[in-house]
Order: structure tokens, then sequence, then C-alpha cells
């Protein structure tokens, strides 16, 4: 915890120390402080949705999205490309395109994540399978599975999601479920329109074409289906 | 957690938003980032004393009184007068007998806090009596105690020290061996001497005379015996 604050604490640090302009300082602050803000808020829907129980399985998924678009979408594309953009001076349109960019990608990329996170192979991700199906998170992935199981599905779920021991026949078993519900397909289609509307945002961007080609490039990069 | 990370990010957003002068933020801002990084220092060293173990008694009180100035002294009296001081475009003179003044000053309140911690009126603290013992804080309170203490009152602070369901009789017993080690009053001289250095800095400080009143008052609300 201490160590989090004192990186919280440098962070706003190398922002004032960074030798910008006071003009650029003047227009950055505001989006990293909304971005700190924000991310903490995110954070706190996060653990909220954690403890808060069962929902009825529609109300889940849009939990689950409000909670990727606090936590993830805007701090990991959304506000870093807003932030560059307002230090440089950036005018309107071109922030607002970030904008649409960065909060549809960043959804993306927190949605392939999750996905990774249950599907994807250990070696290549770093993470050992299943973790986030130990540690009980309320992905979409989730909500999606819960949405479309049947009772005995349900009863699955419930009694392997967050249990900490479980073993690869469990992971195994929980895999299935999200796959015959599904919710991997529903979540692969969104990931798909998402990364279309960050494309689409793109298009109608102003950005200087350097800047579009890394974009275009960050969309497959962020959004591909293996790492 | 949460809670105190959005207040960590607001104090830095509310100075942003002060609306000083750029100029004054750039003298303040420094002041302000040091407070922060030494006061998370400061929480660590506590933390660490806390889980550390048995020193030998001598090193506890040095390290007791570290922790003091780097988590209370300078967080609660220094860096707010270099704080207002920077800002306001204070001298190096000035700013130095702030720092003389705050540091003495700031120990000599946290030592006084330490002391009605464990013999204050709960009904005048509005803590119950005790609750630092339980908690087992290593204050220089205790480490002067174990400086001083018999091989029998020594093993009677470990047993009762840091007990979190100490009752009444237990508390008081720990309260017999710190007063009759000497320990109580070796910590009631040490916040006179340094009572004594704050108001030898303001005698020599060229700070203006309304201030001088309120610093000279400070010294008397922050070491008083009662509350």
């Amino acid at each position: 915890v201490l160590l989090g604050d004192l990186c919280l604490g440098w962070s706003d640090e190398l922002l004032n120390t960074s030798g910008l302009s006071d003009d650029a300082l003047r227009r950055g602050r505001p989006v990293f402080e909304r971005m700190r803000t924000e991310l903490i808020a995110g954070q706190y829907l996060d653990v909220l949705e954690q403890v808060s129980g069962a929902l009825e399985p529609g109300r889940q998924a849009a939990r689950a999205r409000r909670v990727i678009r606090y936590k993830s979408a805007r701090y990991s594309v959304e506000h870093p490309l807003l932030l560059g953009g307002s230090l440089a001076g950036g005018a309107a349109q071109l922030l607002a395109s970030y904008s649409a960019y960065g909060l549809a990608l960043g959804e993306a990329f927190q949605l392939r994540d999750d996905v990774l996170g249950v599907f994807g192979d250990p070696h290549r991700t770093g993470k050992p399978a299943g973790d986030d199906l130990r540690e009980g998170k309320r992905t979409l992935l989730v909500a999606y599975t819960l949405e479309r199981a049947s009772p005995a599905q349900a009863e699955a779920v419930g009694a392997l999601l967050g249990n900490p021991s479980l073993d690869r026949a469990g992971v195994d078993a929980l895999c299935e479920i999200i796959v015959k519900t599904g919710a991997l397909q529903r979540v692969e289609l969104l990931v798909d329109d998402l990364a279309a509307s960050a494309a689409a945002a793109l298009a109608d961007s102003p950005v200087i074409a350097e800047a579009r080609d890394a974009l275009a490039e960050l969309i497959i990069a962020a959004t591909a289906r293996t790492l």
C-alpha cells in the first residue's frame, strides 16, 4: 500500500518536474487529475462488484462493462492519449477523436485480456491458467455465462468460480460452460465491434499520418487473439 | 485504502487549482512533494518498527525518534510552515527558522500525544485509555521504559504490551512501570527541551509580529499537559 502511495505521489511529481511549460501543464494537469480520480473510482467499483454478491444476470453485464470503462478503458488508452494531446495543445476535434478511439479500444483491450486470462496459453501470457477464475473475477465473460446458463450450469459456476484451490479439471469445466453458453463468442464479437469503432473513430480523426499509423497498429496489438 | 488514495490525489489537485500563481506553485510544489514522500517513508518506518521485534533498548529510542521526525514532526508542523513560507516567497533565513521551530515543536507535539495516549483522560482525548498500549505502539515512552526496566518489569512489559484485550488492570500495571522506570519523566523533560528549542528558534526568526504571536501560542497549545 505504501509503495503504491509513493508511486502515486511520484507520478504527479514526474509530471510537474518534466520540464514542460506552465501552459502545457495547465492544459495537461486536469486530464491527469481526472484520470487518477476515475481510476480510483473504477477500482472501488471493481471491489464493490466482487463483494456485492449475486445480481440479476442482466445487470451484471452492465456493471462489468462500467468497471472496465473506469478502471481500464479510460486509464489504459483514452486518458493517456488525451494527456499527450492536451500537453501538445491539440484541438478539440482531435481530442474528441482520441476519446472515441481510446474508450472503444481500451474496452476491447480489457475484454481481450479477460479472455486470455481464462483461455490464454500460460507460457505466453505469463499468468497461470484459470487464475481469474480462482479469484472469482466478475468479468463480462462471467456475466454473459450466467445470463445464458441452465440451472445446472449456473450451479456449477457458483460452486467453482472463486474457489482458490480450483484444479485443472475445475478450470476445464468452467471453460466448457463459458463456451457452451456462447459467452466466449459474444465477448469475441464485442471485441470485434469495439475494434471496428476504434478504427472508425481513427478514420474520422484529424490526426497526423505517423500517429494514424501507430494508432492503427495499436488496434491490432491490443485486440489480437494471442499474445 | 482507496479513499486514502483519492484524498492523496485530491490534496495535490487542490494545490494545483488553488489559484496561486505559477511562480508561487513552482516554489511551493517541491515542498509539498518532499512532505508527501517523507510522510510515506515515515509511515513505512513505523510499520517496520512494529514488526521488526526486539532491538537493544538503546537503539529503540533512536528509532522511535526517527519515526516521529519523518511521520509526525515534519508533516504536522515543519512542512506546512515551509509550504506556506515558500508559496509566499519567504527568504531563506525565514524558511530556516521555520524548519528549526517546526521540527522541534512537531516532535514535542507527537511526544505529548504519545503521553496523552497512555495517561490522558479518555473523556478529553476522545481515545479509549490504553489503546496505544493494546496496539503495542513502539513509542519513545516504551523505548525509555525498556531501557531502564528490571528483568521482571521487562518481562511484564513483554507480556502486556500489544495485547489487544488488555484490561484496565493490565493498563494500570503498564502505566506503573512506565512511571517507575522514569520513562514518563524523561519524555516530559524532552518535551520541555523541544518546546524551549522551538521558542529559541522563534526568537531568532525574522518572522512578522502577528505570525510570531501565533507561533508562540502554538508552542503552548501543542505541548500542553492536558487537552
